[in-house]
């Protein structure tokens, strides 16, 4: 485990924009910030001050100055790690915020490991696991749906409620274990009645949350949606007018569009994280062919196909091609649009034609579009929010949407089945407290009342340097 | 000019990372903090707070709370902009962010525009105007010796000097202008040896800033180094060995570079911009021969040129596309450096052969390398390093960066030669006098005491949002 009584720096925010904040927490932060910073106000003593206080002055390195800053001051334990803390926000310039990094390191501090602020508000007791790791997911929650998830989380979300039910069935597996304690007596201090209560009233909320886990995924990371289609059919340009901005490259010439290139649009608050993809056909050319082998891996992560072709393909070859996919998404839950672009350049009649012989079967659409005169995009849109709420995503509920929180849950819930099973099948006792025990210890792995130095690691290594 | 009076806001750090900060600043800030910032510490009473104090509580739009933020409050004049300000400190996630400025903007502030907070500074007299330019400098600074001119600059660096002198030439001119008044009574109150000091003062110092602009100009923007060569002889790898990382795409397939990639290099505190073009071989790939149109733009713009063969050219090869750069860049100052890459490859012999054909003129360097075994790659790292130093750079001077401080020397400079020229020939008082107001003009407009609003508008234009 990373030791605690060190002191660590990093910065908070990232490069560029006009400030730039540098973070520092443990012990030596005051000593430290006493030795590279110089309030403007001489007579200030910085130990003197009191907590959730701002100073302005210098940042200086053996009389250099560095950077005019802001230091904010906290004391222990209020702050967000629990400990002694100083903000530095200082101008938002690689050069210096490197120098300043460097400045505290060679006053004693060390850079924190990733999520090491947080991890320590966790030992510290400033939160439980689940908001810890709910303070990574906010951060990086882009969408309202994924905000409203985190935010619930790192406010305690379902986290108290599963920390209750793990106190009563630990009061009732003591009382069990105290009979077995009796032997032969055949007392009975646990009412199995209740027990069987508390652990049916866990199963149902370990089983609901379990199963938010599908649609909690899909509002945390967004949806991915590939789009396919022969070279030249327009995937470009539909990108672009979806993103009202010129991102991928445009060009006349087939087979331009290279490496795949990731934008996202928002609907009904939920995030659509679209690929462009290199087109489907056949190539000698090595850089290209590359691209192609990528295309049908970005095919088999998305959960929503756009298959674009235009009006001078035939309704036969749309068909064609749609199959190609259909063979490879089968049985996958994949939804597939069947787009026919350039409907502008459309004659009289070639429009029934395509409706009359493609026909889109289950979890298929078939539209037609204009990617250039922005026609038929808001229908696009439209069907694909419509995708979500096939899903019957019900943002009342509480949602889970760390795969962690799921297996921990999934393990809660085939432990207490045996536990019902042998509460009913009148099961030996001890059995029956050991499946109780896992149990409890799987819901002390969500809050962090049960944690292994292996989980923190796990949990704090995918947070940034400085949170 | 952009109204004062209203209450503006701005994100004050980029995207990403695990903090942002949102900066207020105007006469609303408080009563507009209040109405969204809902403090954790329920019985604090924000306006009753003392500046510099950071409060720890929610943000809430109609009770759905946004973030847990920290809210450091500033009062005027002690804040950077010398108005009541706010900083929220919030969780750096894209959607809470444009939540908390939509909030922000529905409650009466707007979004500043790019400069403003430093421009309020500006007009609230917390700082001159060449001081407010230097901030824009000191964020965008990269390396050592650009930082030390910024923080300089924004410290008052020349801008003291300039008023005292601008002060001085005032008091004359204006004695010079009183005798005028007494016309034909030939009374004169200013001291003509005292005068021809002053302006020979001046011009010396506006002299000395001006011509350290080209040297300046290079500290603030780096040097731009171009690598070109025929295909495949290793520009990717050189650039990769010299940046010590994979950045450019290194390929069998020559051609395979079709954009230019820009990326840096740190050699004594000066910053090198290395420019990988496509390679110099005729093509009738479309896209490829942009990007060799792209080269020769490249190259014009860069100050060195570095041209790489390898040890399968012959001399004659080499001298011949060091013929065809030579005409390209003649008379323009530029350096040019001949490498003659994959010397681990090179059997006994050949290498003499280059060194006795290949003749460097003045202003050119040959130098033998092998970018895959990294070798000769710190003679030319060394070499470059010598480029600034032959441009005679002594960083104890004053040096400028600012082409508007440039143009504004230039005519100082321009209008006091007339005067010290007046002053000998006996012109008329009252034209020796409208070459000095007109010196005083331009110098009062490098630190702001002349001012319109189409120079502050050209120089906060350029800033970032939220600086």
């Amino acid at each position: 485990m990373l030791r605690q009584g060190e002191t660590i720096c990093a910065p908070a925010t990232s490069a560029g924009g006009a400030i730039a904040v540098i973070r520092i927490s443990g012990p030596e932060s005051f000593p430290v910030i006493e030795k590279v910073f110089f309030p403007s106000d001489k007579s200030l003593v910085i130990n003197k001050q009191a907590g959730n206080t701002v100073i302005h002055g210098e940042i200086r390195d053996e009389g250099v100055i560095i950077d005019e800053v802001l230091v904010t001051l906290f004391r222990k334990p209020r702050s967000y790690t629990g400990e002694d803390s100083v903000e530095i926000s200082c101008h938002s310039s690689s050069y210096i915020r490197s120098r300043i990094l460097e400045l505290l390191i060679s006053n004693g501090t060390r850079i924190a490991a990733p999520g090491e602020f947080t991890q320590r508000a966790f030992l510290n007791g400033k939160m439980d696991l689940s908001q810890a790791e709910a303070v990574a997911d906010l951060v990086a929650s882009s969408s309202e749906a994924s905000h409203r998830i985190a935010m619930n989380q790192m406010r305690g979300g379902f986290s108290a409620e599963i920390s209750r039910l793990r106190s009563e069935l630990l009061r009732l597996t003591s009382l069990i274990e105290l009979e077995l304690d009796f032997g032969e007596e055949d007392v009975q201090f646990a009412d199995r009645t209740e027990l069987l209560s508390i652990v049916n009233q866990v199963k149902d909320l370990a089983g609901k949350l379990a199963s938010s886990f599908r649609i909690g995924n899909v509002i945390k990371n967004g949806i991915p949606v590939a789009i396919t289609g022969k070279p030249n059919s327009g995937k470009s340009t539909l990108l672009n007018a979806l993103l009202n901005e010129e991102r991928a490259i445009v060009s006349e010439i087939p087979g331009t569009t290279r490496d795949t290139i990731e934008d996202t649009i928002f609907i009904n608050g939920l995030e659509y994280r679209f690929i462009d993809t290199a087109g489907l056909r056949d190539t000698s050319d090595e850089v290209e062919s590359m691209g192609i082998r990528r295309t049908h891996e970005k095919i088999m992560q998305a959960s929503v196909l756009l298959l674009i072709g235009d009006i001078s393909d035939t309704p036969e070859g749309i068909n064609k091609r749609a199959d190609e996919i259909r063979e490879k998404i089968k049985h996958s839950g994949k939804y597939l649009f069947i787009l026919v672009n350039k409907i502008d350049l459309a004659t009289d009649g070639s429009l029934p034609e395509f409706e009359k012989h493609v026909h889109p079967g289950q979890n298929e659409s078939l539209l037609f579009i204009s990617a250039k005169e922005q026609q038929g995009l808001d229908e696009l849109r439209r069907r694909l929010g419509e995708i979500v709420e096939k899903e019957k995503f019900n943002s009342g509920d509480v949602i889970i949407t760390n795969l962690r929180h799921y297996e921990a849950l999934s393990k809660v819930s085939e432990s207490l089945s045996r536990v019902e099973e042998g509460l009913t099948n009148g099961i030996p006792e001890d059995l029956v407290a050991i499946d109780i025990r896992q149990a409890i210890h799987y819901l002390g792995e969500i809050t962090g009342e049960i944690t292994t130095d292996e989980i923190l690691g796990n949990i704090f290594k995918n947070f940034c340097i400085g949170k």
